[in-house]
């Protein structure tokens, strides 16, 4: 257990990529209680500077030896990272919050959105996971309604930006207009088709089912973090030529009859969550609005006019943030108030 | 009836406009039996020049004295200009096939798509109209399901270009793209809010049940098309980042089970509908590759985890080709073969 510390040894391992690059940026905006700081990168990014709080801090080599002496580690460089030095990490007693899709699923691992299912964290844990950034603005959303109408089914449409992909895919797509708009060829790399003046209703990988594994990141750990397996979820993910926020469409059936207005009043009370709906006004949620901000916004709040028991929503938030960054940084801060 | 002639006097109004344009293009493509053109525009536009067949056409004035002698006139310039034309045009029995919304919804107008619904035209046509765009692309796929199973339930997200607001709005999108990729203050004047790298969950004005007027086309339209008031729609339209091509994510309930494998054997066999459907390959449609072709693409086709009678499909169409112009010749194409 680590509580009761007045500081904490934090490392970030992926540090220098668009996620790690925003935990540093929050944990300074929050003023976390840091006590030693480390900046762990696989060996090309070493001796490569990240300022902290107006300090440079050098970037070391990811090694198993890294969480000696560490309180919390957070983890955003991919899966196969994760799996190789998360159980080190463990082994010093560093507690793990990983926001890669390892260990997600796995039973005896919380996965954890704050605002939701905090108390999964239990007593000791040792890693715990972040979801998947459209599962979280989806799932927090979802939570209050599921607890008063008990949810049946959500029908999910996204609109997922460029930088879910990683600081490589916001280069990619910035160049890619450039290269359009000046009547050059495009060179795609990250992505298997132009995502410039496009949508690609493809992220991650296809699975035998004909959905993505994006797809089922969102049916998978809704159930899990809701703690109900009964919620169906159908969801098409795409990738839209947006830099940062990603945007959903839902479609959501409770058992019984719901109405706009009654889920409208629900949300408005419910802590992570401003709701942005006078239409006539036109104000509804948008993407360049919700880039940089800690909320997940929802509007559009309609009754679903082909089903009595149905609502649809419109909900953006910042997909690097509560959807990874901050929602990693908010586990922290529910461990060392623990 | 304007049958059994060789060749067909035809008017455009709103030549100059995207989808006028279009219709000029397609006209010669397809070697429309064409008699005397006259392009048609308010009177900013007269005076220019287009090409039709290597010849150059000079616009003239709309004017109600316009359609004397012609036999068939493309009106494309707006519900205000159809409700103003349109009568002159059938007073000098010149039919007229209407791109507005002006006259979708009255009753006594047929609302073609002619692989759905050419039977609707009628002995005697006066005005036909011209379905919206994302309703075109969408009851295509619709119609031989609900034939086959009837449909309960359809469930649609928009991913919609912005070509579909006219050649103003893809200059807006190409301006405020280049000016945000030099860091310079964008201009809006099509859009309320910037649409460069962004989605607007709004296309047309809102209405007070809080669905667009665009939503409710997709609503009213369908049932009208499909010649069903059961068949439910619930539609979220978003306008992207795109230029042309409109995509849509379709999840489509029937009252009874279907499967992914039915309904892909079942739209192989359908005119105008190509399947584009290996995710494996990377294979589905998208509207970079949907542009400037005259066919709906459907892929994407799996079943609904969620619900045993429902399928999800991705469908992509040039929303200037099949969801205008190329519909309107069609239909023209149809009157000439009565």
């Amino acid at each position: 257990m680590i509580k009761n510390k007045e500081k904490y040894h934090v490392a970030i391992a992926g540090a220098t990529g668009a996620v790690g690059r925003k935990m540093l940026e929050i944990l300074e905006e929050r003023d976390f209680p840091i006590g030693k700081l480390k900046l762990l990168a696989s060996s090309r990014s070493v001796g490569k500077v990240l300022e902290f709080k107006g300090k440079e801090i050098v970037i070391e080599e990811l090694r198993e030896s890294s969480f000696v002496d560490m309180d919390i580690a957070l983890f955003s460089a991919g899966a196969g990272t994760s799996l190789q030095f998360a159980p080190s990490a463990v082994k010093s007693n560093c507690v793990v919050i990983d926001n890669s899709s390892a260990y997600r699923m796995q039973k005896d691992i919380p996965l954890v959105v704050p605002e939701v299912n905090p108390a999964s964290i239990g007593e000791n844990p040792t890693i715990i996971a972040n979801p998947n950034c459209s599962t979280i603005q989806m799932v927090i959303v979802l939570k209050p309604i599921h607890e008063k109408f008990k949810l049946k089914r959500v029908v999910v449409s996204t609109y997922q930006s460029v930088s879910g992909s990683g600081q490589k895919a916001i280069d990619e797509l910035k160049n890619q207009t450039k290269a359009l708009l000046s009547d050059k060829e495009i060179k795609t790399n990250v992505y298997p088709y132009q995502i410039a003046f496009n949508c690609l209703p493809h992220i991650d990988k296809f699975l035998d089912n004909g959905y993505t594994k994006e797809e089922m990141k969102m049916v998978n750990e809704t159930k899990k973090i809701l703690g109900d397996d009964s919620v169906q979820v159908c969801p098409t993910t795409v990738r839209v030529p947006v830099l940062y926020s990603h945007s959903e469409a839902l479609n959501i059936e409770a058992e019984g009859p719901i109405t706009a207005s009654e889920i409208k009043n629900l949300l408005k009370a419910q802590p992570g969550i401003v709701i942005v709906d006078d239409p006539q006004n036109n104000k509804y949620p948008l993407a360049i609005h919700g880039e940089n901000k800690n909320e997940v916004f929802v509007g559009r709040i309609r009754d679903d006019i082909s089903l009595e028991r149905a609502v649809n929503l419109w909900v953006v938030s910042d997909n690097l943030r509560k959807g990874a960054a901050l929602n990693a940084i908010q586990i922290a801060e529910l461990l060392v108030a623990l």
